[in-house]
């Protein structure tokens, strides 16, 4: 076949297209769609679903696919057309092996189970939640059967975020995490809890949104090719390399919110609008993957954001923005604030420490649950169980409990990638800092050129081309490893709450 | 074949879908979208027009067309049904006719041609744009070739925003108009003139924007169905009947542009907003055609906006918005000032009584040019005779002449519906009024339901089930006249500038 990449490209470029408007038409409910325009905008948005998935599943995809690898099977590895070729050739097989009725049987359960979980949740109610739970839990484990597994079903589910991690790499991960975090929050939580109340005041929300702007601006944020909206649950979304958006919600009496919020999407932004051009229009022009996405969210919000050189740098600014606030709060009192760590009972309020607890919970109910080890009626008691165990508190229901999260109602497998962050942001952190020691320094001048270029240089511009574990390899030279995030935690909070043992 | 209109529907619906989140894609890149996702915008708009054409013109939809007309074959005439398959049909059949690679030729010359045309705009240079529109007269006789016509090329061109009627038609209206308003105009011309100083002001944006929304509000344009925002050459677009959003600018120092815009828009948006929901997801969910559509927005702009009922109303309202501008300005003064016409050399800048001559202009123009009584070389002087004929002003170069308008660099026949608008808006109105004489006193006390369900009862709820002539006989129970229209010109411009002849 002449021109068989070509071909592809072209085929991709298209299915990209249809992607890429229905992220627009996605932006646009979830920021200015008027209320009532939901019902048909979920109807356009089935359509252009349906039509890239099938334009992507259909055989003619494969079998370009075959004869464009044939025709360049002498470029080497890492260069863009032979990424192109193996990852949507990874992304195609997966997708072929799951059947088409099946897709249609998932996408209803979905958005049946989506409305009854808000219900239960609001009226904490389990038991009306617990058959489609079981739904959740029977269709993952079928969906782990289509895309096939050697050990573990869960290897199945946690491959489409996480290409070529398994299960045992997560229960290893998790597992240093239990040993090293359990006993540190613990003894925290014994210390003398900092004061975050300078930080739960009236925030005028137009300085608030100036001063996130400012920010995320002076990170390297490109708003020629972005923007920032309200909304109601935070998000970043990519329209095309050059219009990747970020969205934040503001809390008039507490200025962390929409801060942190917006830091955290800028991370995930960056990394959007620093894919390489050369991917555009192709299914490798994104982040890497879950944890790696999650890694530069949390890098940018907690090790950059959270930091005392971005604080020397930023905090007289956002006294002279807020000076009734903060005019009598010093650096290290607005430092610490920011930094407080405490154990809950909510994932999405939960702080850099406790955070990972949260996941590892659901992580290790999910394996339970699919390898029939735990059944959904005990699934609740479970979880007080464990958030007893690892943070010591124990919710008093369900709401705020087992019901509190949305995932379960659709599949299983999408947690972790927030605790890999926090891990894959360390490591990456440390690695950046060793090759350039001046970055803190640049940082507490309020400069972040060099962190932004080397994770442009280092991680960015690979988009999905390498594997979760190679691309670690790549940007550090070194397996993953949960070391550089202890480390982290311990200096941080150590000074933060006095030394730890 | 079982089922076929229900095919049929569903194919429709995965059609309209495609269109409409092209429609989202549009509104986006005219409103929010930065300013550098303008290329990758370009192709995914291209890729959702390039598949909504193929699905529409494929043999399948033809051979659906004909099994649901014979499925259906005893339904009445005027049905959503019976409409759908009709229209739906002429649609088809048109499309048809033109060969992929002409459509293909046509959409490469508009997007070169628009460029030059900026351009030579811009310079006034005809001579550089004057190979680019012999072209486009040259595509444009093409097209009407295939698309087909008994008589005058025109009448082929003209089908597509007006069906059913004929350039013979148009000269009827337009002879009419001729006769009519260019005695008016010469003898308002030598009036004195209005003074409208009292527009030409500081005006606050912000107040602005508040005080069109409340207008828009209250004439029963629904904000849960629609948004209005900001762009640089307004619109209204419809993305569902439950979704029609607006769109308007601002002039700080000139009253008139946001405030009449957004009026003039809102008709369009109330026309959508009103279409029978039966035939959402078809190619008759929306206006009946261009003229109707114009009769809209100038009905609620002009009939109603600029009428004294209205402003005796409102006046007070808009005192209290602006006290410093306009709280020593009279009711008599502020009417008269928005309703100042004279002669101009811009179109878009044009007032209601000489609107009608620009088209005129531009409307004989391109019938010399399509059927070779003129040619392009000759034609910018052919344009400043006309100007002078009918307005008694001269372009003193092409720039605010011939090269004022963008319709051009792609096509010829988009002019007529300005025109017609006034003309059907005004018969419409004369109609709802005969049939409620009430209506002028309750928009004197900013009462609007009486006109608005009359409206929507006896036309937006139609959509494009029936052709132009068709339409206006059944909202008005007589044949398109110009009558109404002259009428109304002669009673309110002889009540400002003094009793005309």
């Amino acid at each position: 076949m002449a021109g068989a990449y070509e071909a592809l490209r072209e085929r991709l470029r298209t299915i990209s297209n249809i992607g890429k408007a229905g992220a627009v038409l996605g932006w646009d409910q979830n920021t200015y769609m008027p209320p009532e325009g939901v019902h048909a905008r979920g109807e356009q948005m089935a359509t252009l679903a349906r039509l890239g998935h099938e334009m992507f599943t259909a055989a003619e995809t494969g079998e370009l696919l075959n004869a464009a690898a044939e025709e360049l099977s002498d470029l080497p590895y890492d260069s863009d057309d032979a990424s192109i070729i193996r990852i949507t050739r990874r992304d195609y097989e997966r997708q072929q092996r799951v059947p088409a009725p099946f897709v249609a049987e998932m996408r209803r359960h979905g958005s049946e189970s989506r409305q009854v979980w808000v219900e239960a949740r609001r009226t904490d109610d389990f038991p009306s939640f617990k058959p489609f739970l079981q739904n959740t839990v029977r269709l993952s484990r079928e969906l782990a059967g289509y895309y096939g597994y050697e050990e573990r079903p869960y290897d199945a589910l946690i491959n489409v975020a996480e290409p070529g991690l398994k299960t045992t790499d997560l229960e290893r991960i998790f597992g240093d995490l239990k040993r090293e975090q359990t006993p540190l929050i613990k003894e925290i939580a014994e210390r003398e809890q900092v004061d975050d109340s300078v930080l739960h005041q009236p925030f005028d929300e137009a300085k608030q949104e100036a001063f996130g702007r400012m920010v995320v601006e002076r990170y390297g944020y490109d708003f020629n090719r972005g923007r920032l909206d309200r909304t109601t649950h935070p998000f970043e979304i990519a329209l095309a390399i050059d219009d990747v958006r970020l969205t934040t919600r503001y809390d008039p009496n507490f200025l962390s919110m929409s801060l942190f919020g917006t830091m955290h999407e800028s991370g995930h932004g960056m990394y959007e609008q620093g894919v390489g051009r050369g991917l555009e229009g192709t299914p490798v022009a994104r982040g890497a993957s879950g944890g790696f996405h999650e890694s530069q969210s949390r890098l940018w919000e907690n090790l950059v954001g959270r930091s005392r050189p971005f604080w020397e740098a930023f905090y007289p600014e956002l006294q002279k923005t807020f000076p009734e606030q903060l005019g009598g709060a010093s650096l290290d009192t607005f430092y610490r604030a920011v930094n407080k760590v405490y154990p809950s009972l909510i994932r999405v309020e939960a702080d850099e420490l406790t955070y990972n607890m949260h996941i590892m919970l659901r992580f290790e109910l999910e394996n339970e649950l699919l390898e029939e080890r735990l059944s959904v009626q005990d699934a609740p008691e479970a979880w007080r169980r464990k958030m007893d165990e690892y943070l010591g508190v124990t919710p008093p229901n369900d709401r705020l409990g087992i019901l509190q999260d949305t995932h379960w109602a659709t599949g299983l497998g999408g947690f972790p990638n927030y605790a890999l962050g926090n891990v894959f942001g360390a490591q990456i952190w440390e690695k950046a800092v060793g090759d350039n020691p001046g970055i803190p320094d640049e940082i507490g001048q309020g400069q972040f050129e060099t962190l932004l270029h080397w994770l442009q240089d280092n991680l960015y511009v690979h988009g999905r081309k390498f594997e979760t574990k190679e691309l670690m390899e790549r940007v550090t030279g070194k397996p993953i490893s949960t070391e550089p995030y202890i480390r982290y935690l311990r200096g941080k909070f150590g000074e933060i709450y006095g030394r730890l043992s």
